[in-house]
């Protein structure tokens, strides 16, 4: 049986990417300090390799597997950065990488995976389509799923951007961080919890695509229905494997509108002069909101990426 | 008589500085040192104080006057970065700033520099009314004029961001900068030769504002007229105190397209995750338009600032 991912396994992951992925730097700003009254440290995965924290998990996920279990690929759906991620992953590891992608997805995105190699097969744009059709190429291919996060491997990837930001910046009293299936999430929860207990985690979530909320507050898995945010890789819903780490690890839950992560947005990008997507903006927005108890504490914010369409900024 | 900064100058302006200003980081992008088959450095001025290089030269000039000679404030005309970064230096030595700024400056200018407790005199949007202007309230208030370039301790001030280059990143092959007045050029190009004498110092200027180009090559000062791009921090024609120090330390001046700039700037947004203004972009114009034998060496390139109207990007 599966174990939930220990200290031991999270140490390996580092090392086990290092080669391949980028250490990002952690920045801080006078202004937002000023602003809040307190000390961030944004550790920023927008300038991580793909644009986004996704290429730890894959990298990992992609590198854990035996010589014998990879030679036939590795596989997923996904439109968005876990595709570009794997499919750099696998380039790296010179295996085929097949990614199942709907019909109508931006040409943007198709064009990223292609470039690194990735062999695309379209489907109808319904999760039904993408997950039949996913399961047809497996079969076919003989190569093995990676889940965008309901994956220990992609866990402990992710777990790796917060053993960095300890190491780099010091242990914090509390680190915000945005969710949507939960990957980065959970690996957060437990690399703070295995390296820098006292650390809060307070997850940060657009109340429209609240299905992580509802869950934590309900004690079960509560998948989210249609839902809406101009935060866009935060879209889908818990995994089956995050929520216990969440439910564990996890310290609080705020939601937040879909105003003030545009306006959490503009804020990074005027005062910081750094591009983020908006889901990166999700943990500035429930500080605009006034939602978390931060006065006076060392707060680390993880920027999860930077893929963004610059010629539709929402300010 | 003035006497070009020396050694010691620049080793004191970046210790007088140093409490004031941000060491701002070195950013590598793979992904640019493949396209140009070169080793990139970015020293990231969009990062400073106020977005640009222009507090670092504020600091030294303002802390490099004694009490006495401070006491009444200081003064200058400008409607850009500079005026933000007088009145934030002036702010942190606790004296009076007049800035003299033209009836049309844009609104968000003006609020910056009110922001940072600078008083403005408006007047007609001429060189002649804010000279005159300028000359009046310096007449009226008794405070001492910092010119935005054609000053010495501007001069060294701006100079420490190379010295900061070199130490952080170790002394490059070439250096690219870009310029208008000329005040972080010559800075850049005394750091370079008293600092790392085997660097070469390379200008990037552009063709719509190209007084630099043509005055080095005529070897005499050729001011612009009407001088029209979009990296309006380069629109200013080279100042006297500027020139005599880039005709000795520089090694070549090139010019670049409009559509370059842009192409440029969106680039550095699109690769890099970082916001710069349009004059950060001219350099690696200079890239994109081949014009520069980079390949196989080490490249600092000077992005100079990062306040731009994210409502009107230019692509």
């Amino acid at each position: 049986m599966e174990k939930i991912p220990s200290v031991n396994n999270l140490t390996i992951a580092a090392k086990r990417i290092q080669p391949y992925i980028h250490r990002t730097p952690v920045l801080t700003s006078e202004t937002i300090n000023r602003m809040f009254g307190s000390s961030f440290f944004f550790k920023c995965e927008n300038f991580q390799k793909v644009g986004a924290f996704k290429s730890r998990g894959a990298v990992n996920a992609v590198f854990s597997l035996n010589d014998k279990s990879v030679i036939n690929g590795v596989a997923t759906h996904s439109s968005g950065n876990h595709a570009q991620a794997l499919a750099r992953a696998g380039r790296l590891r010179r295996v085929p990488v097949y990614i199942v992608m709907p019909r109508n997805a931006p040409r943007v995105k198709i064009n990223a995976v292609r470039n690194y190699g990735g062999i695309i097969t379209f489907c109808e744009p319904t999760l039904k389509a993408r997950e039949e059709t996913l399961k047809r190429v497996i079969k076919e291919t003989g190569s093995v799923e990676i889940h965008p996060y309901d994956n220990y491997r992609i866990i402990e990837g992710q777990a790796t951007c917060t053993m960095e930001l300890i190491e780099d910046a010091g242990a914090p009293d509390m680190i915000l961080c945005p969710v949507g299936g939960g990957g980065l999430l959970s690996g957060t929860a437990l690399a703070a919890a295995y390296f820098s207990k006292n650390t809060e985690v307070i997850v940060c979530e657009p109340a429209m695509a609240d299905d992580a909320y509802r869950s934590f507050r309900a004690g079960r898995l509560i998948p989210g229905v249609n839902p809406e945010t101009i935060a866009d890789g935060l879209l889908t819903s818990l995994g089956e494997r995050n929520f216990p780490i969440i439910r564990k690890f996890v310290k609080d839950i705020v939601t937040v509108s879909e105003e003030s992560i545009i306006e959490a947005m503009r804020l990074v990008y005027e005062r910081m002069k750094i591009i983020i997507e908006p889901s990166s903006a999700v943990p500035v927005a429930a500080l605009i909101e006034n939602k978390l108890d931060v006065k006076g504490k060392t707060v680390g914010i993880i920027l999860s990426g930077g893929n963004v369409d610059l010629k539709n900024l929402p300010f």
